[in-house]
């Protein structure tokens, strides 16, 4: 990482939003991409982050993503919602999802909003952020293409299934805790893969069905925690995929793989409005409380999002530092769309 | 195990619900709870069944359970409405709170009760299973007396917190998913100490920190999965305790330690009615798939839920299989109460 190399935020959300304008993508989704994009940049998560702006690029290209798009809402019973994405960026659809889950959330206390026909969507933490910022707790969850073996099984069926949890706090320091559903992300694999390291024990097989650490040789990766990742992932895909009426498991593309068709992905978000429950200044107090006992636990323990803040107030202060394999995928995908870079150092 | 020793759960049903009103409960928690532990019994959890009318009976008579209870709606917004338990059976107080729940997701589509002055309820899948019986999905959950440590940490500072999940099948095996958050249950360290059996690695530490499998020298357990089942205890935590407005973290009771104390658990649950989505055929169709993917992910795959099915089957003909313990609390129970047992052979 080079961590001398940073770029102020408004610098790279301008450069996103013109690569991806550059690319063909529509304003609407490439602003609301360019939000997302530069947000897991914020707050340290550079794999949600511009390094998949190639890709994103490709897949515009190949057909994989559509643009411009016109999600609609196919169902609408009360306190309930269905989205048809209508093939467009995850980031975008799930957005839309977002916005109307929280109007009825402030209309009937809790909001669901099930989205079918959409791609990744990046991580569920980005929505329970927004969320939070209106006061409202939240549940956000994908289905993803099939790479985790079930519990007492060595073949892929479920997607690494990522499971998202946030709640306000007065501050702006929101609860978010984000988790995929499998022992590591298959971001890891990749990741340890490029670097020569091995993955932890219990975390993958081989296509004999055998444990392993070597990621080259990974067939499926295994539920976090046995029958409890297991359990959590078939969640996920009851509600995302089965309840959405979305992509079901085998269904589910690769946005890797299958770089020109659409993912089908299926996503889930239940809003509760705080203040339905009671005053939001209890609530904070209450938590305040919680919080003091979960510190107690131990001087090293952190709540759930604290790092991330840290990390933004850091990152928007002194700029995003940019990882060399960012660098790369922000210089291929300017190539690819004929956009020059202009990156002006942050201070 | 006696195995061959089984009772026939009417039997059961009457013999629990003559114990609990000779305990002093009236007619209708008794019924509620004996539904509950008979239930347990029958899908093969005796942790959560007559195993614990004892304890039961010893709460009531030092007044840790308030009988009769009279729990209300204290708030009600649109698909929202938070419960005050009066300090009643949770296996009660959380029957009320799903039947709210239920009837709001089949106005609204989606339901939220949430709970505050109530007890230990037995395990959410009971309610998850309720809840399918009627064509919804749930999440079930509830905090509870901290003896867990946050990731990172030592000290007890959270619950066990299970999280629960259900899913409605047309053929009445309905998806059940339901675990603690902590690596292993309270109750697992219990029975290893009985045992003399150790913890699995890991799961838990003793006074100075350090990670022990001696169940007889465990200080706190530690969460499932590191940070996924602490962010997950967090979620539970901070949706029953402090959304709820119940007790939160150190202030929860042991019903165990604290026999004469109201627990002041807080408990969760959230229903979504599969209609609303869409038509429950289609639903029942699409999991058809999912169950399939899932079960080609090898030969030993069970879906959420199966095991307990088949026990369910098995004792419903059978009879209930009563574990030695399980007739030494029965025995306890009735000598408490004056009550006479009559375990009629289920044959």
């Amino acid at each position: 990482m080079s961590a001398m190399f940073r770029v102020r935020p408004d610098v790279l959300q301008a450069l996103t939003g013109a690569i991806l304008r550059a690319a063909g993508v529509d304003a609407v989704q490439a602003a609301d991409v360019a939000d997302n994009l530069v947000w897991h940049e914020l707050v340290g998560r550079p794999n949600f982050g511009l390094l998949r702006l190639p890709l994103y690029v490709a897949r515009v290209h190949a057909g994989g993503l559509r643009t411009p798009c016109t999600p609609r809402f196919v169902a609408e019973t009360g306190a309930v919602a269905v989205l048809d994405g209508d093939g467009g960026f995850g980031q975008h659809v799930m957005r839309l999802a977002c916005d109307r889950a929280a109007e009825l959330a402030e209309a009937h206390g809790i909001g669901t909003v099930a989205v079918r026909n959409s791609n990744f969507f990046g991580s569920g933490a980005f929505f329970a952020a927004r969320l939070a910022d209106r006061g409202q707790a939240s549940m956000v969850m994908s289905n993803a293409f099939p790479k985790v073996a079930p519990h007492g099984g060595t073949k892929p069926a479920l997607g690494t299934n990522p499971f998202a949890f946030g709640a306000p706090r007065a501050d702006g320091r929101h609860v978010l805790f984000d988790m995929a559903t499998s022992a590591v992300a298959g971001s890891t694999v990749r990741e340890a893969e490029l670097a020569g390291a091995a993955l932890p024990d219990g975390a993958a097989v081989d296509a004999d069905g055998r444990v392993t650490s070597d990621p080259s040789v990974v067939a499926a990766l295994l539920p976090a925690g046995g029958a409890k990742g297991f359990g959590m992932a078939l969640m996920v895909e009851t509600l995302t995929g089965v309840l959405a009426g979305a992509t079901v498991a085998s269904g589910v593309k690769s946005m890797y793989r299958d770089v020109g068709e659409p993912g089908g992905n299926g996503h889930v978000v239940m809003a509760l409005n705080v203040e339905a429950f009671g005053a939001m200044g209890d609530f904070d107090a209450r938590f305040d409380a919680l919080a003091d006992d979960v510190r107690a636990g131990g001087d090293a323990v952190r709540l759930p999002g604290e790092v991330r803040w840290d990390t933004l107030r850091d990152n928007t202060t002194a700029g995003v530092p940019l990882h060399d394999a960012t660098l790369v995928a922000i210089a291929r995908a300017c190539e690819a769309t004929g956009v020059e870079a202009d990156l002006a150092p942050a201070a």
